[in-house]
């Protein structure tokens, strides 16, 4: 199953796609795809009624609606750091014995093509294409990595846009470079984890202004979706709709030579094989 | 004004305060002091029904109800480190040239008097008494520190409970540390900004099993509230009814000699001037 919002900021209709032109509209049934529907068994609720709405022929065809991110402002955005070798090593720091743990604020949560906004003060934005992980049910605590398979919803891209003046000059601790306002564009879709056949050979890909930027493959990450769910459900209570975005792989722009940061009017198209493609316009500080 | 949520966790009936007898029931006119509360005038509209109930003689008495903190769950808790000057030399480090932002998961909120629960693996559970501002409109890019005023609701008590090896030995950013559950009592009450006459005056203390440990003053804060809520109005968006706990006092347990943490069975008891006074058992791991 493919989660989708559609329509305006604020006012999304959640909808299950069925494919580019066509989807099921959920709206009479579900308020949101938020933390109340996945931690109330929304995902098993509404499967069978896409299915049954499907064989009935009651589906509708998108007709250019704006598409929001394809679940409502978590509970938390967690993140981590450095969780791609190559990455590491362009950003001169070495690979991390256990997963480094940052946040983002919640409310930096935007549609997949939604304009990303350069904050007041910046040089260094930044690019990041990831894959996010939205998590299913409350979790903590859990005994081994492979009951985190049951903790996850599914997954989504996301763009972990980052200000590395702000993230890295600025007093020591990442989240600061991490949430300005539209900084996690994520989506198009959710796609729910049975979807996917192995969450550890995605294709992913970043071009800015048409450029390839950065390629990589879930393959090469340091630590999996599975081991990460497992291992911050140690640390803290994971909640239902939270998401986290699971680290990038090499060719951020801080990585180049020499660095070279986002502008406004610079566009960025990324994408990850099964979880769709996301284009963003770079605009200026409000 | 002093606002407070009493009952079961999850069922919090939101009142006013009058004095340690009585309240004044809001729980027929709001349905909770959150996002929703903050943003949309709530404190102007109750301020009025607070004066008219109580020339009424609408007061109802405390009945030892358990007290709730004083907001909902909030969009996102973020904290200012070492913002005493003599807390960062007990903790070896400089005092910062600007804020150093960390974060919570907004789900560590608890009431003032809840138990706090040791992680699993944790052998360095601290303490740290802090003034915690919570905001009252939507809030970026302030223009001058002055206008910070305005987007203060109040001021609560908060316990900024912390795992020191999970914050400062596993991987480098303090979040890991800080988001365990239970790990942010606030209350008993929310002091509306009005109530306050400087809040740069405050006396806070923190008792561990009946020592004082912790003694202090908002005067020796490195940054103020208002230096604060400006300095994060520039990096991301503040939503009404967040939370910033901004930072301790000198006498946590990591700078004892030897360091000296929390173990179950221990008594927290902390308080601010005008703010109240909290009181938290420490339990064993889940």
């Amino acid at each position: 199953m493919y989660l989708m919002r559609i329509g305006a900021p604020g006012a999304e209709k959640p909808v299950a796609r069925i494919d580019d032109e066509t989807y099921v509209d959920l709206s009479d049934t579900v308020t949101d795809f938020d933390e109340r529907f996945f931690g109330s068994g929304g995902l098993d609720r509404v499967r069978p009624l896409v299915a049954e709405r499907m064989a009935a022929g009651r589906v509708a065809r998108f007709a250019g609606e704006r598409v929001g991110a394809p679940f409502a402002r978590p509970h938390q955005i967690l993140c981590i750091g450095l969780n791609y070798r190559d990455h590491a090593a362009e950003s001169g720091m070495p690979v991390p014995d256990e997963p480094i743990l940052f946040t983002k604020s919640p409310n930096t949560l935007i549609g997949p093509n939604d304009d990303v906004r350069v904050p007041r003060g910046s040089t260094k934005t930044d690019w990041e294409v990831e894959l996010g992980i939205v998590i299913g049910r409350r979790t903590s605590y859990l005994e081994s990595v492979e009951e985190a398979r049951a903790a996850i919803a599914g997954y989504v891209v996301v763009n972990d846009v980052s200000e590395r003046g702000f993230q890295l000059e600025r007093g020591g601790q990442w989240a600061k470079g991490k949430s300005a306002e539209t900084f996690n564009p994520a989506g198009p879709w959710l796609a729910t984890a049975d979807e996917i056949d192995d969450v550890l050979a995605l294709d992913m890909w970043l071009d800015v202004n048409g450029m390839r930027r950065q390629t990589g493959n879930t393959k090469t990450m340091v630590f999996d979706p599975y081991f990460i769910v497992h291992y911050l459900s140690q640390f803290l209570v994971l909640e239902p709709g939270d998401l986290i975005n699971t680290g990038t792989p090499p060719g951020v722009g801080m990585g180049l030579t020499p660095p070279t940061y986002l502008r406004p009017g610079d566009v960025m198209e990324l994408g990850i094989r099964h979880l769709g493609v996301q284009r963003q316009r770079v605009v200026a500080p409000r």
